[in-house]
């Protein structure tokens, strides 16, 4: 029997997820706005046989104090479907999942674009289904106030059920052009929806022939009750962001059990934490590097961050010290302990902690080729995911890194594929495409 | 002083518009969904140096009767904006024009993906600002009704307020980048819009920079009393509907005239009319295509086309025999008189009459590319427009007889440029970049 393969997304937030990788020495530092930085970066994780190039999103710019937002190489990107459909021209496998949000978004324009990109594509569209966290957005559409985290997923739901709905609009064989009789399609082959729900009232059809793929692969990020359980019924993809295979191991148990509970093949279901990735060629190399780039985040907008981890005023704190004792206060329980238990860890002083926290809090691995894989196969042979999405600390030289040096380790395991051998993200997923609800 | 230059947008409806095109010999019967095939077309038109390519679009597809319908090869479609990202990855100058519209879009999504498309593109979008006529839109919105004329134009206004200005969200150079400072942009280079009317409410800035064209160009088609006001005081590209050069004439002179009053420079709006061509090595040869082309529309799709535009059911007359005498009813007068005026100039039959009009019933220009062009330097020449929106009878054939044969006429008569001069749709629309509002 093969072993269990891992799966690939490369996570784009826009570029690096990292506060200091526009700084870091050799980065491109508009690489977030630079298209030709774009096509070169998505080919190569094309060369490294991705399963997908994964773009997150944002509607507002403003959610942080000036000081760290004039310092921000995030705050401002392409708009992803735009950006993915232009990049599928220059691409012929890896897959292209675009973010959206159910709460600012009108259902029949979200499940038209993304069945034109999948077209585009030839059947590579994901679409990352987002709830929208940030209350800023609501101002941005005509919202006074951000909606309720329970109404927020109550219409996710159902804005699902009419997305997918409308791409069953046509069946798969309703398009027959026969220039002889004239007949361009069948009119018995295309379903008017007509929903009316609690949230949502649209009618359909949609103009546009079936997704290549049926339905573009559906990803969730959801941690939260209501996630999961959107996600163990929904889901094709699961953005994890567990920190620590413990909690992985947990998340993925209680995730595909929610699955077997719902009655759903649970290899439907892919989940594939966040990890950022530093590789050197040896350990104290990686690290070295790390310890650079998160010294390159500012240190007033990363004590910050601290300070709302820790639920007290980290600035009165001598930056070059190791962490004082922090009292247990009003403040989340979980960052605190984190933040505490990373410091003790690693022996990091106050300044070190805040720049680690503000660069990239999340798992990382920080090693050789060997390492990482040993990490990453761990974690897949344990349940405790199966894949990852991979976030670069610096563009371009982090992603080429990890393609040239941990791609090739993982592949002379048999963990992960040396060529694709399906053309669509589902095939890269081994997901199988839906059946139209509507027609056999 | 050299001669007024024409422009030539090639408007696709989502292809060709006339609705036997994909029935005729040699046409490829799925072009209007086919990547492939714009990319070839699209290519095409960039040999032939045309201003733009220019998309249509619609948010309704059960807007016509199923007979007419399931004969139609423009009811899908791919998404404009999202083809038209993919099309400038193939393309190095020709503009890329999208429809979108005012009323059943958010108007922060709207700027957002058009200053995208723009950053991709290099500075060749456009935005044709339609406000939807088709009231089977609205209920793919959550509408029950159709928002009524005046205030969908009221509306459209006001997200013209918003978009522009989300596009002035910051200064041209408000992107520092900054690697020793760690300053990536300046803050007090940003715009926050705050807007609050009375149709829309949007805090912004869009998390975008500036378009490279500055705004995107503006496109816009209404030729109502409204219509006219709006394109005189925000357009800077017009689709003319004129389907004679006397109508055109006073056309013109309205617009223009309402720009002079407005204070605007009337050359900072083009008038394109769209023209409908039919190119042949005779005139004779020129007609029996279109006649050729009419005759694949199917009859009784076309004879209720005739019985509204009549105010009579037409499907009474014998089909084969002229136009026996109309009475006059409650329909209305401008058709009846241009149906009844078309059969008794071109001495048509019923049957023929009836798929002239369901194939494309407006301006038409069918003779040898000398004629062809003779009647748009005459058009140019004598202010009835300032170029024109080319629609093709069939592709890929009926688009490359004008790229190969009119053009190279019009080139001929200095009229047309030989090669692109700029670099982006506004540098060839000879329009000037905005200024931002905000920012000097």
């Amino acid at each position: 029997m093969p072993a269990k393969q891992l799966h690939l997304g490369a996570f784009m937030r826009p570029i690096s997820i990292h506060t200091g990788a526009w700084r870091y020495p050799g980065a491109w530092p508009d690489a977030n706005f630079n298209l030709n930085a774009y096509v070169r970066l998505i080919r190569k994780l094309e060369e490294g046989r991705f399963d997908a190039f994964f773009m997150a999103d944002h509607y507002a710019v403003l959610n942080m104090p000036v000081e760290a937002l004039k310092r921000s190489h995030t705050a401002t990107s392409f708009e992803p479907l735009t950006l993915l459909s232009a990049l599928a021209m220059v691409t012929e496998r890896i897959g292209l999942i675009a973010t959206a949000s159910t709460t600012y978004n009108d259902a029949w324009h979200i499940a038209r674009k993304f069945a034109s990109l999948d077209h585009i594509s030839g059947g590579r569209a994901g679409w990352n289904l987002v709830t929208t966290a940030n209350p800023d957005a609501a101002l941005n559409f005509g919202h006074d106030a951000h909606m309720a985290h329970g109404e927020r997923y109550k219409r996710a739901r159902e804005f699902f059920d009419v997305v997918t709905g409308l791409w069953d609009s046509f069946a798969d064989d309703a398009f027959i052009r026969d220039v002889e009789s004239g007949i361009f399609w069948d009119p018995a082959k295309i379903h008017v929806l007509d929903h009316k729900g609690e949230e949502l009232s649209v009618r359909g059809p949609v103009n546009i022939a079936r997704p290549i793929q049926g339905w573009p692969v559906i990803v969730q990020a959801g941690a939260s009750e209501a996630g999961r359980q959107i996600a163990a019924e929904t889901a094709e993809a699961v953005f994890g962001a567990s920190a620590t295979i413990e909690d992985a191991r947990a998340f993925y148990a209680d995730v595909k059990g929610r699955m077997d509970r719902l009655g759903r093949n649970r290899d439907h279901l892919k989940i594939l934490p966040g990890c950022f990735v530093v590789v050197g060629s040896t350990e104290e190399e990686a690290k070295a590097k790390r310890a650079k780039l998160d010294s390159l985040v500012h240190y007033e907008s990363a004590i910050a961050s601290l300070s709302i981890a820790l639920g007290v005023d980290a600035s009165r704190f001598d930056p070059d010290a190791p962490l004082p004792e922090i009292p247990e206060t009003e403040a989340s329980k979980s960052g605190r302990e984190r933040a505490i238990g990373l410091a003790r860890r690693e022996n990091l002083t106050v300044r070190q902690l805040a720049q680690r926290l503000g660069g990239y809090g999340g798992l990382a691995m920080v090693g050789t080729p060997a390492m990482i894989a040993d990490r990453m196969q761990e974690w897949l042979e344990t349940e405790a995911c199966d894949g990852f999405n991979v976030m670069f600390p610096w563009l371009p030289g982090g992603l080429e890194e990890f393609v040239d040096q941990v791609v090739p380790e993982l592949q002379r395991r048999g963990i992960f594929r040396r060529d694709y051998e399906g053309r669509t993200l589902r095939e890269h997923l081994g997901l199988p495409r839906p059946a139209n609800r509507f027609f056999a």
